[in-house]
C-alpha cells in the first residue's frame, strides 16, 4: 500500500510495523479491554519525522492515533474499531532529555520519555518533578500531558497541567508549533499550551515539553489516622491546611473494607492502627529543611485533632521503614481490589467541602439499584477526588443477570450525584472512548459546542484520534 | 438611535451613558494616553443583561468592548478609534461576592468585584486570595482574569490564571457558558477556562469566576540585601529556593539608580543598607506557623549568602514597622520614576537563569541606540520578569529629536534581546493595542495562525474588542 511504502521510505523499515504480532501490544490496551485493527504503527525518532508522517496521513485521508505508554484507563490510546483503521504514531523512540536548567528550574524533554526517567533525571540534579502515578514506570510524558494526568502529587503540586511551561506540537496540517517557552510569565495572546494539555491527541501530537521543576524535599513525615466518619476526616484536613499550608503533600481516605481487602489479598501488609473497622486517613507532610521540625508539626496537629475528638487513633511513622509500610498499604489498593472481586470504579471529583455528602448520597443512589451492595472507597480527599467502588465478589458478579445494564445504572447513579453537587465524572483519568456518553449527558450544550468549534478549527478533517473526547454530534431527527 | 433605545428599555436609563461628560472616564485610559469615541456605555447588573446586550450588539453589527477598572497599561480597555465606535460594557454594577466556601477554599464572584474587596473578603474568612498588584484598589477581577494579571504574588502563588478554577462567560453569540466549576481536578475535554483567561475580552465577556483561596500566612520575614551584580542575586535566589521552597514569597531586584530616585522623589523613604551604590534585593518569606522559626530560616540563609561572598550587606527587618519600611521603598518605584523623568518601561521576561545576561545584553543594545543612557532597573527576579527602564530627564527627553522613532528603536532593542533568549515582550501587562506589532514581529506564524483560528471559531463576526491582542492579518500584495 502506498502510504505504508511512503512511511518505510521516510523512516526505514524497522520503524514501520504492519504484522499483527508486531502490532499486538499497540492495538490492545494494557488491561485487555479494548482491541481493534490499525493500518500500521510508525515509530518516528524526530519531530520532523512526526510532521512528515502527519502530512502523509492527511494526503491519504487516514486517521492519526498518537500513542505514548498505552496506559489509558479509558480506551484513549488504542484504535476504536470505527471508521478507517488509523496509523498509530508511537512516540517510543523520542525519549531524549533535551536539556535541564537547574537555575530556571525547568527541563526540556521529548514526548516519549518515560515518566520515571524524568523523575530520576530531575532528582539527579537535586530537583523534583512532582507528577507521580501508578503507571510511572511505563507511561510517557506526552501521554501524561495529553491527558493532564493526576496522581498523588496533585494536592501540593497540582495536575500535570500545572507543571508544564511549554509545548512542541505537530498540528493536524503537519506544521510544527514550537511553543517551548520556559517562562514563568508570558501574556502574549491565547494560552494555546493549555488547550493541547488534556486534549487526548485530538488536536495534534505533542512531541516535546518544557517541564517545571521544584526544590527536592529533604524531610517527610507520615501519619495514619482512624476517624469515624468522612466529615471528621474533612475537619482534620482543615487543621492540616491551616497549620502546614503547602507542606501537606498527601491526604488519602480509605474505608474499612478497602483496608480489609489489602490485608487479605496482599502479603506482608499491616494495618497501622489497632482498629480496622473505621475510616482511615494517610497524611503526609514534606518540606525542605530538617525533618525534626516537620515531625513536631505533625505531632502538634495530630494532638489538636485528638483533643478536638476528630481522630479516634493516630500513629506517626517513627522511621523511614514505617513510612514506607504505611504507603505500602495505600499502594496495595489496586492489586487487592483486582484479586478480590469486581469493582465498578468511579473517578468523580466534587468540591472538597461536599465529599462527605457525596459519599452518603452516592452510596444510597447505588443501593437503590442493588440493595445492600458493599463499597470499597479510596480517594485523594484533599482534591475532592473519591474513587467510590461498588464491589461484587466474583461469584455474585457471575450470577448477576444483565450485568452491562446494571453496571451502567450503577455508574450513572454515582455520576448523577456528583453532577448534582457540581462535580465531575472524570477527575483524573480523562474521557477517552469510554466516557463520551457522559460528555453528552453532563456537559452543557454551550460547552460542548465550544469544544466542537475548537476541534473544527484545529482539525477540520477530523483525522486526529477520532471518536475520543467529544461525543458525536446529535443525529438530526426530521 | 435604535440600539441605544433598546439598551434603555433593557437596562433602564441610568445604566446607559451617551453624553460625552458621562463617558469621559470610560473612553480614556487612566494614564491619559489613549482616547477615542464610544457609541455608548452600558452598565448591566446581571449576567442575563450582559447576554441580552451582546445579542443586541450582534443584531446591530456593533463592536463590543468589555471594561473592568480601566487600569490597562496597554490601551486594552478603551476604544481604539478604528472602525465603528464600540459599545463599552462596564461591569461596575456586577460586584457581588456570590459565595465563599472556606472548606473547599474557593469563592465565587461577579466579574466587577474590585480586587481589594475580594482580598478583604477572603481575609475575613481566614483565607488568602494572593493576586496583588498596584491597581488593586480599583482594578476589577474580570479585568485581572481577562489579562491574566501578574503582580507581586506570582513567585509563590502563580499568575491570576493559577488562581481561577472556573468561569462564567457571555459568548460572542450572546449565549452564556456556565463554567463555574469549583474543582481541583476535572479532565473532561478541552480546558476552555484557560482560553478565556488572558484573551483580553476578544473571545467573550467574563461575568463571574470561581477563585482559589489559600491558607492565610501568619508569619512573615523580610530582608534587604546588597549584592554587587545580578549574577550574585541569582545565586542568592537559588539558596533561598533550596532552603525555603514555597515560603519564598518575593525576590525583587532593584539597581542603585532606582533606589536613588525613590530616596530623592518620595518623602520619608530610607535605604535599608548603608551603601546605595550597589544592586539591591528585597526578599520576603511567609508561612503559616510561628514567626520565630521563619526568622531563624531567614537568618540562616542570609549567613550562608554572606559566607559564600554573595552578599556584601544584609539587614533583616526586626519589626513589623521595619518590614513595612522596606516594602515602602519597593512600592515607591512608580511614583519616583514618574516624578523624576521619562522612562521607557519594558515588561520582558526571560528564563530566570538568563536574567544577568539579559540585563547586560539589553543595556548594551539600547546604548547602541543612545550612548551612555542611564537605566532604572526593577524587577520580579524570581519570575525572570525584569522591567528594564532606559531613563531620560525631562529636559533630555524634550530636547530629543524624533522621539517616537527613538523610543521605538529602544523598545525593539530590548525586546530583540529578550526574544534571542527565548523570552517574551509582555510578561504581565498583556498585549492590548500597543503591542500587536510585537505580536507580528516575535510570534511564529504558526502560533499566530492558531490564535486567529481560535478567534474565528469563537467570534466569527470579529465584534469582540477588535484590534486587540491579534495583529491584523498581513495585507496580500499581488
Amino acid at each position: 500500500m502506498a502510504l505504508i511504502e511512503a512511511f518505510r521510505q521516510l523512516l526505514g523499515g524497522t520503524a514501520v510495523l504492519t504484522r499483527e504480532e508486531d502490532l499486538a501490544g499497540l492495538t490492545e490496551d494494557w488491561r485487555g479491554r479494548f482491541r481493534a485493527a490499525a493500518l500500521c504503527a510508525v515509530m518516528p525518532s524526530t519531530t520532523e519525522q512526526v510532521a512528515a508522517i502527519v502530512r502523509l496521513c492527511v494526503a491519504h485521508e487516514t486517521p492519526v492515533l498518537p500513542q505514548g505508554g498505552n496506559t489509558s484507563l479509558c480506551g484513549g490510546a488504542t484504535p476504536s474499531g470505527q471508521g478507517k483503521p488509523p496509523v498509530i504514531v508511537a512516540l517510543t523512540r523520542m525519549r531524549r532529555i533535551r536539556s535541564l536548567d537547574p537555575v530556571n528550574n525547568t527541563m526540556v524533554v521529548d514526548a516519549g520519555c518515560v515518566l520515571a526517567t524524568i523523575q530520576d533525571a530531575a532528582a539527579a540534579a537535586g530537583r523534583l518533578f512532582p507528577v507521580s502515578l501508578g503507571a510511572e514506570g511505563s507511561c510517557q510524558i506526552g501521554g501524561n500531558i495529553g491527558t493532564n494526568a493526576g496522581g498523588t502529587g496533585v494536592l501540593r503540586y497540582g495536575n500535570t497541567r500545572d507543571n508544564v511551561l511549554g509545548l512542541e506540537v505537530v498540528l493536524p496540517d503537519g506544521s510544527v508549533w514550537d511553543g517551548l517557552y520556559a517562562l514563568r510569565k508570558n501574556n502574549t495572546g491565547y494560552d494555546l499550551k493549555h488547550l493541547f494539555i488534556g486534549s487526548e491527541g485530538t488536536l495534534g501530537i505533542i512531541t516535546g515539553a518544557v517541564l517545571k521543576l521544584h526544590p527536592l524535599p529533604t524531610a517527610e513525615a507520615v501519619a495514619w489516622l482512624a476517624v469515624d466518619h468522612p466529615q471528621k476526616a474533612l475537619d482534620v484536613l482543615g487543621l492540616f491546611q491551616a497549620s502546614c499550608s503547602t507542606r501537606l503533600s498527601a491526604f488519602e481516605l480509605m474505608n474499612a473494607k478497602q483496608i480489609r481487602l489489602v490485608l487479605e489479598q496482599v502479603p506482608g501488609r499491616r494495618c497501622p492502627v489497632a482498629e480496622i473497622d473505621t475510616w482511615h486517613v494517610l497524611v503526609e507532610l514534606s518540606d525542605t529543611g530538617d525533618a525534626a521540625a516537620l515531625a513536631t508539626t505533625m505531632q502538634t496537629v495530630l494532638e489538636q485533632a485528638l483533643e478536638a475528638g476528630l481522630v479516634s487513633d493516630g500513629v506517626v511513622a517513627a522511621s523511614e521503614a514505617q513510612r514506607k509500610a504505611m504507603w505500602l498499604v495505600r499502594h496495595g489498593v489496586s492489586e487487592a481490589n483486582k484479586k478480590a472481586g469486581v469493582g465498578l470504579t468511579s473517578d468523580t471529583a466534587v468540591p472538597v467541602s461536599t465529599v462527605p455528602a457525596f459519599i452518603d448520597q452516592a452510596m444510597a443512589a447505588v443501593r437503590a439499584v442493588v440493595p445492600d451492595l458493599p463499597f470499597v472507597i479510596v480517594g485523594h480527599m484533599g482534591d475532592g477526588n473519591i474513587h467510590l467502588i461498588p464491589f461484587f465478589s466474583f461469584a455474585e458478579w457471575e450470577a448477576m443477570p444483565e450485568r452491562d445494564t446494571v453496571a451502567q445504572r450503577i455508574r450513572r447513579a454515582m455520576n448523577d450525584v456528583a453532577s448534582s453537587l457540581r462535580g465531575t465524572f472524570s477527575a483524573e483519568h480523562g474521557v477517552g472512548r469510554t466516557l463520551t456518553g457522559e460528555m453528552s449527558r453532563y456537559k452543557p450544550p454551550v460547552e460542548l459546542a465550544l469544544m466542537q468549534a475548537v476541534k473544527q478549527a484545529f482539525d477540520p478533517q477530523g483525522l486526529f484520534n477520532p471518536g475520543r473526547v467529544l461525543p458525536p454530534p446529535p443525529i438530526a431527527t426530521s
